[in-house]
This record gives structure tokens, sequence and C-alpha cells, in this order.
């Protein structure tokens, strides 16, 4: 049989359009889960010896294994398998599985802390080799770096930059590689080259003439690591087994080669069902082979580890890399994208158990098909591993019907778009420097400008709003120009050919940024605005505690006021962000979202306003202040949450916003079958109001407080946090902390 | 003594002024020679074994050892002298004399074969770093061309392109570490880089900022591997002998860490007879020991060595580095520049022989003293060693009297001008391509657009201009743009942060094209207006030959018409270089300099309607044409030779305009002070006359026949080619045949 036989449509034959191959071929979806079938025997067999592997892992702090002086490229590495008869989808990403490769391209130092750290010994040639030799991504940033701007990150004004670790965000469009074959790629790539520029060799043209010669040579190096497993990918892939292993090698390049913060595989469901689908009707396949298939490829992403440091792993806890693998979604053409794939790989999640990775992540709209729906608010009630985003959105917003999830919630069109990922700024502190004329409360350092404070013992509305803007506005400012000097650096140390190799040479560049303390931005604007805020100063007149008088509104619990107060923040900040000039000229988007950073952040953040107690966590991404002090918390319920958070402005927050709740299974019904039908029937609600995106958790307190003395009970125990699904064993004490204060709804 | 003790002037000492220091300080010198000293007991030990390394590294082909596996750095090498005790002055480039390091940065390919080629091994382990984890400048610049720069560059219309070389050309002021010491430069760096940009990260502003850091930390280096040597350099100089062992470390750093085409050491005479002079002064030192260090300084630069290529040593045959050291020179209050020190320098080839480095640059003006213009002239017909340039002219053009010449011609203002280097178009190739509607003439290839070709049997002036013009048109804009990549990649790949760092930050930048074969074209437009030139075609109709049937005026000959049309050229073509975008926006200057690479570039270039014969060298820079065919050749003597180079204008050619002349010692009178007379007397009227560049031979065409016959005879012959003086014996065989057949003047 022909590669392409019995595929249907044109204008994908003879230019790259994966879209246009999916919507001329894919088979859509109606019915229920009755069709899936269990693990297979292999499943069964290499899933049991992963789990081995996994307890070693987990007893040795999350490191099976360690290189320490073969620096990471596609090529770089012999085979490697885990039970090599019984793989139906074949590739590591060193040599051993689970063994984490050596990375030293985004910076040697983070490379031989990650060895040091998990007892393992530095290289010394590498190191020469990476200090004298060959300058790398996070040296480059700190040669460029202005002292304000290492104040700020010091002072945490300004957190989690990718200045040392890779920026992720990036999704190849890896299906490309399986419709098409290596050569095809490699032979419109040539063409992309001869076509960049006009003869007038500014910087942006030979920068990007650079850049796809060095594409064509990663997918050259991509054809040769294929060979190592015994398979020749020039050509398009014949059938459903070889279309995922195509895929699947484009993505093991990618994380062959980076360790992006988020190592995103993208939207892939509907696109592989076509092949699934063609071997089923021809026989070539059976139901129990096609799940055999994908839980063998969900297998492999299960397997992806990145070396990383002691300080990374308390930003993100329990060792998250973002696989996120995004389904469903509705088409343009008033079609759902649900095929009977999205089942299979939700399906994963009980053939195997729940798992942290991939990040499942349902593209969720009220007019997707009921059955798939229900059988997804099933799987996240009882898995508590899947995340939810509204589709509706993104295409409205993002004009395509082939949007994916990078990371938590970034959305990006398959292999149109890439981003320029910049972790976030603290809009809570930010208000504190308004108060303190830019002198940080914790450190005592003048960061900001010296802007006048505010003296007396309490607070005026109209005077703080007019200091907030100008902290925001040099926020702002400082902000977009770390991460221009980062994605400079980035794109000169640590380029991502194999991954852009997968994408269209004329790219859209998103310029993300992000904000922390959203909620307490917010509520403390409303306690200053409201609450008669007196002001308690040190001995040196600096404002360090903040006691509110009266009840005042607060953002998450319906409240129109303190909701718009919430959007207020976002709408300024955002419109200060879009007057930077930005890197390539990127479109400026921020998001919501703070993953677990939360935590370090509320740690290096003082008293606010609102009534939160210094050091404590901030709220997650979106999410609404839990109770703290005398006013704070959602006290009216999970639907006057969702409804808050429903009304943040997407528009302007176009990088994401998230949000993460717990549902105590009794709020959602008495039995199974009422509590998935409520849980369906909150989404709907939840994402036609305009909410973007919902972490489902379906558990209580108490088995959360049971985990947390008797780790050994509960091995697999998986939840949702601000952007991912982690082992609740692997997150630190004090995430355990945060996510056990965290509110669980009892009431709808 | 305190560093400073008995220097004059303020405006120096609290910020970068060298000029400042000089003006204020410097003893202008009267006199004539009688004052010098012969070489010293230490000097005759250093030299003689000198001699015998040379001669090893003569019969290996002028490769004295090579290092495979220790990429050049400032701080690679342990130290390393010729005789420890003897060594005033110390620092070898690696740990063994004339040892030649490897220097990969620029390209692996190139180092490599640099080792192939003189027997010595590959490094494997050094393959893969520089191929597979630390792109070269040779790789980048590749990866960004089109194919229309390959076929240009292969097709030899656009010759010598630095790209699988160092640009050089740049000279770092090391003047300012033996005036202030590494700690204040350093300081000032860092003062630099809190100044680079505000606030608004362009790539531009990044980009500084990353290379003021790089500068900061060479600086660092330097100032380590002067302690490997036992030095502290962290503070001024105190004495002769620091000034000029501190100025050597900071010209060793250049020299240890990059391999650029020519490593010009600048103006450093009068700088450091201040210091001489002062020690002579306060008794420190007599006349004897300051002619020793100077004896020493210039023994360093004779030793300066880089491992080249085949492809190399035939562009620029005999080694060349280029440490050209300029002196002399008028200041712009009226006083000259020459000190003593002038005369200490020129006295070094006497003292040890003509020598090809450093590559001697008298500034000349007939407003010189004469007793130094004498000396002078005495000096360049002993030697044929030296080369002139027209200061009255630097002075006018520059508006500084701290210039310095890098490599041949090219003009810099020290520490203020760097320059992009960029080799040469050759526009008697671009003649035949406007003939042949851009078809190349010797390879057939379509390298220029399908312009309309010329038909017919003879050549039509006003239909060849026009065609020519389009020519120029299309090879300026390719020309230009070729060299904006080269120059991105060279800055990304190959910075030269030990020499940038002795130069301002806020630093002139000149994009220095150059161009080939100007008397041929020149002639052959004259041809063609004049001479009614045949064509004779090939079997597919193509121009391969050119018969004048008239003779006409030619370039050389002190006619204004054919002189005009070089200008005419000259102009033309700059003045579509200037409109083109250039990298960093520097400012677009050209040269008529070919160096040695006239052959090759003639090999390359087919019949001319001027009457040339295919293969034939070009005549070198500026030169006019020899004679060949009918019409061609200086039939009238020196001085219309120097006339006509004369009036060619500086003011298009500001990279420089090199001038290459023999004279028979019997033309110039009968008995040495004749001669010497009348060389100085011809030298005054030149470049009074606006000539800018003249490097003078006074010798026989029989001696060099004789040298040809009998190398072992003449082991130190030196004479001048196009731009550098050279060993006779160093050239290959076809450079040696070129030199015999130039014209050697038997009249003035």
């Amino acid at each position: 049989m022909g590669y392409w036989d019995g595929f249907k449509g044109s204008k994908w034959r003879t230019t790259v359009d994966v879209r246009d191959f999916i919507q001329a071929n894919y088979t859509e979806y109606k019915g229920d889960d009755s069709f899936l079938e269990p693990a297979a025997d292999s499943t069964e067999k290499l899933w049991t010896k992963l789990q081995e592997l996994f307890e070693v892992q987990h007893e040795q702090n999350g490191v099976y294994d360690m290189d320490n002086n073969i620096p990471a490229t596609v090529t770089s590495h012999e085979p490697g398998y885990l039970i090599k008869e019984e793989e139906k989808i074949v590739g590591l990403q060193t040599d051993v599985p689970l063994k984490q490769a050596f990375m030293p391209f985004g910076g040697i130092n983070m490379a031989n802390n990650a060895l040091v750290s998990n007892g393992y010994e530095v290289d010394d040639e590498m190191t020469k080799i990476f200090s004298d030799w060959r300058k790398t991504h996070n040296q480059g940033v700190f040669d460029a770096y202005t002292p304000e701007m290492r104040a700020a990150r010091k002072n945490k004004i300004i957190t989690g930059l990718p200045d040392a670790y890779g920026r992720g965000r990036i999704i190849g469009d890896y299906r490309r590689l399986a419709l098409y074959g290596i050569d095809f790629l490699i032979a419109e790539k040539k063409k992309d080259l001869s076509n960049v520029g006009n003869k007038v060799m500014t910087d942006d043209v030979i920068r990007l003439r650079e850049e796809v010669s060095d594409q064509i040579k990663a997918l050259v190096d991509i054809k040769e690591m294929a060979t190592y497993y015994g398979f020749d990918i020039s050509k398009p892939a014949k059938n459903a087994q070889e279309a995922i292993q195509w895929l699947y090698f484009g993505y093991l390049a990618a994380i062959k080669s980076q360790n992006g913060a988020a190592m995103s595989i993208g939207r892939i469901s509907a696109f592989l069902d076509i092949y699934i689908q063609r071997d089923l009707e021809n026989g070539v396949i059976n139901e129990a082979e096609a799940q055999e298939l994908i839980d063998h490829l969900i297998m492999k992403l299960r397997m992806v580890k990145f070396a990383r440091t002691p300080e990374y792993n308390q930003l993100f806890s329990g060792y998250p890399i973002w696989a996120t693998l995004s389904i469903a979604g509705m088409g343009i053409d008033g079609r759902s994208l649900v095929t009977k794939n999205d089942f299979r790989i939700l399906h994963t999640l009980t053939n195997m158990g729940p798992s942290p990775e991939p990040n499942l992540t349902v593209l969720y709209s009220s007019h997707l098909p009921e059955g798939f729906r229900t059988y997804a608010a099933k799987i996240a009630k009882e898995s508590s591993s899947i995340q939810f985003e509204n589709d509706d959105l993104l295409r409205a917003n993002w004009g395509s019907d082939d949007c994916a999830i990078a990371c938590c919630v970034s959305a990006t069109v398959m292999g149109k778009d890439m981003q320029f990922f910049g972790a976030r700024a603290n809009l809570a502190k930010a208000v504190l420097y308004a108060i303190n004329g830019g002198v940080d409360e914790v450190t005592k350092a003048q960061v900001a400008p010296r802007f006048r404070p505010m003296t007396g013992d309490t607070l005026n509305y109209d005077e703080f709003i007019t200091r907030y803007k100008d902290m925001l506005d040099w926020l702002a400012e400082l902000y977009v120009n770390t991460l221009n000097v980062i994605h400079y650096m980035h794109d000169k140390y640590a380029y991502e050919a194999p991954q852009l190799a997968f994408m269209d040479t004329d790219l859209k560049r998103t310029f993300a940024t992000g904000i922390a303390g959203i909620s307490h931005a917010a509520d403390s604007i409303m306690a200053i605005k409201h609450g008669n805020v007196q002001v308690i100063r040190d001995e040196d007149g600096l404002a360090v505690d903040y006691v509110p008088q009266n009840e005042f509104p607060t953002y998450g619990n319906d409240n129109e006021e303190a909701d718009a107060m919430a959007n207020w923040i976002l709408d300024y900040f955002m419109t200060q962000i879009k007057r930077q000039h930005t890197y390539r000229n990127s479109t400026p988007t921020t998001s919501l979202l703070t993953i677990t950073s939360n935590v370090v952040y509320g740690k290096a953040t003082g008293n606010t306003p609102d009534g939160r107690r210094a050091g404590k966590p901030l709220a997650p991404g979106a999410n609404p202040s839990y109770q703290d002090g005398k006013f704070l918390g959602e006290k009216n319920g999970l639907l006057a949450s969702l409804n808050s958070t429903a009304r943040l402005a997407y528009t302007s927050a176009l990088d994401g916003i998230s949000n993460t709740q717990t549902i105590n299974p009794n709020g959602l019904g008495k039995d199974d079958d009422t509590r998935i039908n409520n849980l369906r029937n909150v989404m709907d609600g939840y994402f036609d109001r305009g909410g973007y995106h919902l972490n489902v958790n379906v558990f209580t307190t108490d088995l959360l407080l049971d985990a947390q003395a008797h780790p050994e009970k509960y091995p697999n125990l998986t939840i949702r946090v601000s952007g991912y699904a982690v082992k609740f064993r692997d997150l630190t004490p004090e995430q355990q902390a945060d996510v056990i204060s965290r509110t669980a709804h009892d009431r709808m």
C-alpha cells in the first residue's frame, strides 16, 4: 500500500498543510467509551518494568542516572530500550531509560549544579569547553544584563526568568514528519532558505538564513538518529505504527537536544486517528492493537526526564516537563474534532493508572459531543490528572482550529507560532513597592526608581493608584527589556533547531510575559479603597505591615467591583507591556499563571494590605486568595469562584489564565454518575461564561492529609496544581502544605 | 619614582586619552642618525638564535612547529622564551618560539587543513568540539550565504573574502595599557558598560553590552597572562622597559587569540620615546640600552606566526602577518611627531638586518625634518623593506594626527576606529562580465544576472559603458551584502575582545571594500573607446579574446584622459557601494590594493580588451599595467607613473591606494648620497602632488634573477610587494616571476 493510499484532499499533498490533511480525512466520533480495550500484554510488561525504574528514581530523589560528559545532541547517544522486544514505539533520550542527559548549552553552571546536587561528578574537560571555548545562554544573558535587571531578579519582583534554563514553550509540528517524511521537509526548508531575504543582508535576514540552515542540518541529524533504531524516515509513514513512530522521532529529537521548561508535543490526536482508522478499516490492526500503540506512545511521554537543579525543583515542584498533549476541540466548520483517539488517549490513565505526564489537556466546549464530555469528566474525577481549556476562546482569538497548548495554558497554532516565554512579574510585590517608593520590603534594597513613598498612618486610595501606575510603568519596561536580552541570547546560544525545523519558516512569534499575585494585588487595592488600611512601619519608616479596619470586597466571590479591579490591573499592565520594543517584533501577551512558583514568590513577598501574611504562598495563577487574616478567602462556593475567574478578560491575557480548583466528591453529588454529570455541567457553564482554563481535582482534604502523613500508601496519587499534574509524594513539603491549605469546595 | 612623575598635561590623567599625553610630553627630534647605537650583546645572541630557528622554519616550509589540540586563548599557554636571561622584553604566542597556535574559532576546517598540509595530525576531539558543539565563523558564514554569493566567490569576481580567515585590520591601542595599567582600563570599561543603552534593549544594545562584558573579561585574562611572565600589570608602567613590556603584552594578547589577516601594532613610536627620554634624562638607561629595548621589541614582532593553509599562502605569499608599525607623521599643531625613537625603529633594519616584519611604515610629509626624511630614504634604499604613506592626506581626511596604518594602506585613528575588512571585487573581470552578459569567461557559468551581452565584431564604447554600469551596480550590491554576512558572523563567532578592549566603546566603524584590477579596467575602457577593439568569440558566441587595432592612452603614463577614466571607475563603484545597507551602519570605504593576490586574481581572469593575456597577473594595487601585448606598460618613466597614481582621488578610496615601485639604483644617481637625496626628493614631490602610498624598492632586475636562480645566496633579501615586505625566497615561484616582470624604472 502506498503512503497516502485512501487519503482524501489535495492541498496538503503539495505543500506542508497538516490541518488541511486532518480536515479532509478525520472521522468524528460521537459515541461513548464502550469500544475501549484494556492494556495489552506488552503494555503490562513494559509498565511494570517502568514502575520498578520509577521506584528507584523516587528513592534517588528523582534521578535514576545522569550523564556528565556527553553534551546532548540529536545524535549523541546510542539507541536505548525499556524491553526491546516488547516496544511497539521505540526511542529514548539517552541510551538508558530515565537516564538524564548532560545539557550544557543553556548554562554549564546549571548543568554542573544538577550533577553535583545529585551526587554526580563534574567533568572538568566539559567545564573547560563550555567556559573557555563555547559560551552558553546563561553566560550570554548575564553578560548583557544591567544592574537594575539583576536587582529586580534578585529581589524577586521579576521571577522565574528563563535565563538559567531553556525557555521551552515551543511545539514542533511533529505530525509533519509522519505525513511527509523527512526528505520532503528538508526540500521545503531548502526552498524557504532560497527565499529568505532579497539581496539586502540586514541582521534579521542573516539571522534567519542561519537559523534555517541549522534547521536543515537538524533534519539531516534526525534522519540519522532514526537509523540508529533501524528506521528510514525519508518517506512518509505508511501505517499507524509508523505514523506514531515517525511523529515520536520528531518529538524525541526535541527532548534529546533541549531541556526547555515545557517540551509539549501538541495536538496529535485526530491526526493519528486517521492512520489508525485506515489500518482498522484495512484489517491491518484491531482496536486492542490500536490502544497498544497509543499506550506505548504515552508511556514514552511518561519517561521524559531532564537534569535539573534544586532551585529549579523549588520553583516547579515534582519534576514536571510539560509534555502537554492537547485533545478534542471544535472545528471551525462546526464539526467537533473528537475521534476515538481522544478516548484512547484518556484511557491510558485507566490502562496505566494516573500520571503527571503527558500533561493531558482537553480543549473543551459545550458543543463537543456529550459522550466525550461525559467521559472526560469521568476521567477527570477519577484521576485528577487532566486539565481543560476553553476551545471556543481559542478559535475566536487565535483564528484556528489547530491550536495546541504549550506548557499549561499557552495557546499556539501548530507549526505556525512560537513563543518567547518570559515567566512573570510579581504584581503583589509591586503594590508594596508603590507604597515604599521602590524599596523592597524584605531586603530593604532600593530596587525600583526612587519614587515618592506613601507616608502617614493609613493608605489613601487616590495616592496609592498614582504610585501603583508609576510602579507598573517601570516594571513593564524593565521586564520586557530583560526578556529581550534573554531571547536574544537564547537564539544566539541555545537555538532550538530540531523543533523549529518542524515549523513554518515565516513564523508568528509571541512575547509571553506573565503576572503573579493578581488576586493579592486586586484584594490589596480593594482593601486600600474600602478597608481603611492602617500601616505599621519599622524603625526606618518602611511600611512592613497592614491592618485593614473594615471589611472589603475580594476577588473570587462573584463581586463585580473586586473582579473589575483584577481586570483593571491586568489591562493596565498589559497596556504598558504593549508599549515596549519586543525582540524580533514579537507580539506581546501575558498570562495569569504561576505554576507552583506561587510558593517561592510568596516566600519573598512581605505582608500585603489585604491581610495576607508575609511569606505565605500567593494564590496560584488566577486563583482567588485563600483564607488568610480576617477578610480573605473564597466564601461563596465553587460557582461564585468560577464566575469571578470567568470575568477575567482573555483578550488581555492571551497567554492564558490558569485556574485550579479542588472539589470534594460529596459536593458534586451522592453517586458517581451524578458527580460526573454535575462536573460536566459545571464545566459547560464555566466555559460558556468565558472561563479560560480549569484544573480539576476531585478529592477531599483528608485524603491529602493522609497522603502527607503516609506517602508510602499513595505512590501514584496524582493531583492538578497550577498548570500541570504531579505525583503528590514528589511535591516539596512546602508545596504539599500549600495544596492542603487551598480551598476544597464542599458546595457548588 | 611614581608612574607619572615628570609627565606634563592633565586631560589624559583622568580619562583615556593617549594622544593628549603624547602631545603634552613628546620631544621632537630634528637631528640626524649620528646618535644611534649598534646592537647590544644580548640582541646579537638572541638574533643569532632566532636566525637558526628561522632556518629550520624555512626548511620546513614556513612551519617550525604547530599545536593541534590547544585552542589558543590569551591564557592557553605556559610562558615561553627564546633565551630567557637575555630577553629584555618577554612573551611568546605559545610556549615555544615560532610554534604556531591552534586557532579553530575562525573555522575548524581551516585550522585542520593548516595542520594536515604541513604534515601534522588532526585531533579528533577538537574536530568534534568545533563541529558539534561550537560553531565557527566560517560555518556561520556559509550557513547564511546565498547561492549567488557562493557563485561570485567561486568564480572570483569577488575574491579573498575573510570568511575562512580572520578579518584582522583592527589595531588595539596597546599604549593604553602602558600609560594607565590594566585596572584603570577595566574600571573605564565597566563605566562604559553601565552606559551602554538606556533601558530599551534593542539587538544593537544587547550586542554591544555583551561585547563590552567580553572585553572586560579579556582584560582580566591579560592581567593573568602577564603574571605567567612574572609581571603585575595592574598599574601603569613606571619606566621605558615596563612601558614597552606592558604595550607588548597588550599586543601579545591579540596575536595569542586571533589570527587576523593583519595584526598591526599601530603608532607607538613617539609614545615610547617619552618613556625612554624620561629614563635617559634620569640616568636610568643610556642610548645603547634604549636601542636594546627597541631591538628586542622589534625582534618579538619578527617572530609572530600563524598557522595557515596553502590556499592562504597562495593569496598572500611569504607568510606576511602585517605587524604594521607606523612612525613619524606631522602634528596638527605644525610640529612633526618625529622623535629619536623613529630613528631607533628604522635602525633595527641595520642592527638586525632587513626583515619583512614588522611592516615598517613611515607617515611621510615633505614637512618632516630633513634629517629624518634623509634617513628614511637611506634605509628604504638599503633595505627595500619600508613603505611610505602620505601623512598630509591622513590628517586632512581622518581629522587626527594619531592615525596608524592597519595592514598595508588602511588608515585608522588609534583606539577610535575599527575596520570591517572586505578584500576586493575584480573590476577587470567585471569588464568581461559586462561584455558577456554576466557569463564568466573562464568557467562559462552565468554568475551575474542575465543582462544583455554585447554582440558584434567590435566593441562600441557607449554600449559598453551602459552595460558596465549595470554590472558594477549588481556587483557593489552583492559584494556589500556578502560582507554584511561575514562581519555579522565574525562578531558572532570570532569577536576580537582582547583587541577591542583597548579601544573606545563608542567606536567608529569603517566598512572597507576593495578593488582589484583598476588599471586593466581603465585601460580596457580606453581601448574600447579609442582602440577599435576586435572581438574573438568561441563556438558559443562568448567573447574570449580582444584585439585592439589602434593605440590608446593608458593609465600610468601621465595621460589625463586615461587617469580620469581610472578615477571615474573608482568614483562610480564607490558611489554604488555607498548606497547599500552596511552592517552596524559602518562607513563605507574602498581601497586600491591587491597585496600579492593580483597573481591569483589574474590567473582567474580571461583576456582583457586592453591586450592583457588571460591568466597573467593583474597589476597590483593601483599600479599601472605592465607591458603586455602591443600597447600596455609604463613607457614614460618613474615620474610619469607616479603622477598618474597621484591623480587617483584618495577621497574616493579612503581605505588606501597602494603603489609599489622598483627603481634601479643607477636611475637614482651615481653615488649613494645622490641616490638618497634623489629618492627623498622624488617622495617629497610625489606626496606633495597627492600620491597616497609608495612601496620603495631599490635594486636591479638582475639581482632578482640571481636570487631566483640561487636562493641560498640571498637568505635575507627582502623586497616590498603590494602592501608589505617579504623575503624573496619565501615567495611562490609564480610570485617571484611576477615581481621580476614588473617594471624596474631605469630613469626618473
